[in-house]
């Protein structure tokens, strides 16, 4: 399994992903599953995959191969990051075809997130089927994956508006939930914050399970909840009869 | 969809259910799903239900009848928990021959809470194919039905040795949790907490939207999540880089 979220938000965007890949509990690997793209100064996108990963790998690599290659519409020089999002889905079924005959789900799904120059920034959920929506301010965040555990901290706390800083701390604690939950998403994650306009395309960051930050938060957080907890009012004594 | 939570705690039981169900989200319709069978001073069992609405009514509907017509082996003449867990686990078989030809799925799971005089609490994960899991101490908790939203904070606070009163507070948290992410879990909440060796049926209770103390810690716990979330620290900054 996999979880990914990624947000758009007022200042940026926030990507994080986890790295395990599962075929069965008793075969578990460590793979990335965010891809950056883009040229310094005139566009940058991100790309995080769900779902089965010789698909994703294999539309990951094409995307890279045609921009090496300079294949006619390769993923640097489209016009818009709607158009960047109809490649990547178009790419999703250039590979699925092959497989359409066999009767097993070969299928994944992505967020495409980025920027490019004069335009705004974007940020799509791109289905297994190839089409796909585009985040908003109403709901500025999208997740693929294991995605359950980690909404509501995500649904509680994370708006349009809110600072880059705090959507990465909130990604943390959501991804923190997943983990504790679900045996099938693990560290190392992937983080990038990009800051909306820059056209810098941050290098990121690898968060390992010995992260002196993640770690504090990780415990922070536990205790903060049960101290949360432990303080609510006892419920009143005709809801035990 | 359904959300159920049923605890087994070293002082007692816990159960909470919602009660929507649903046929496509344009088809919502309130339906309890927290049983109670038992004769007071002898046996309790409580019952809570997922899935297929049609057979889980069927499987109940059922138990009582056999009660009422004192038929052979009915629930309120069985010797030990696990007969109990038995009966439900061939009652739902017994309905489900009926559509077996059917290419449809009507399945559904539950879960059987309760004690019989002289003998130690239990609590049953039925599932749809009617075998069973018993609760232990290191697995007190047992959902059905949608349980991932709400299952972080369960796996965060609740152990065996939690009482009774602070259990309930985890397992409303739970619904709240629940309720927020996901439109097909809704009150009213049924609930009931059962004292271990008491052999009192115990009423439970409803709580509705407008539930005084429900909605004061659904507040204090939305508040006080984004307090935590505040206080920790900021990110590192070259985790921006």
């Amino acid at each position: 399994m996999t979880y990914c979220v990624a947000m758009r938000l007022k200042e940026g965007l926030v990507f994080v992903s986890d790295s395990r890949t599962n075929a069965g509990v008793d075969h578990i690997a460590v793979f990335r599953k965010l891809h950056v793209f883009g040229v310094e100064g005139e566009s940058i996108f991100v790309l995080q995959s769900a779902g089965n990963l010789a698909t994703s790998q294999a539309v990951v690599t094409l995307l890279r191969q045609r921009i090496q290659h300079q294949s006619e519409g390769h993923l640097h020089s489209v016009k818009t990051m709607y158009d960047a999002a109809e490649l990547v889905g178009a790419t999703l079924r250039e590979v699925l075809e092959k497989y359409k005959d066999q009767n097993t789900d070969f299928s994944c799904s992505f967020l495409l997130g980025g920027q490019i120059l004069g335009q705004e920034p974007k940020l799509y959920n791109i289905y297994p089927q190839g089409n796909f929506i585009a985040a908003t301010q109403d709901t500025p965040y999208f997740q693929i994956g294991e995605s359950k555990y980690g909404k509501p901290i995500l649904d509680r706390a994370l708006h349009y508006d809110t600072s880059l800083e705090k959507a990465l701390r909130c990604a943390l604690i959501s991804f923190d939930s997943t983990i504790r939950s679900n045996l099938s998403v693990g560290t190392p994650l992937d983080l990038l914050v990009y800051l909306n306009h820059s056209f810098v395309i941050p290098q990121g960051r690898r968060l390992f399970d010995d992260d002196p930050y993640f770690n504090t938060i990780r415990s922070q957080w536990s205790e903060g909840l049960q101290q949360v907890l432990a303080q609510l009012p006892p419920p009143p004594e005709d809801y035990w009869q």
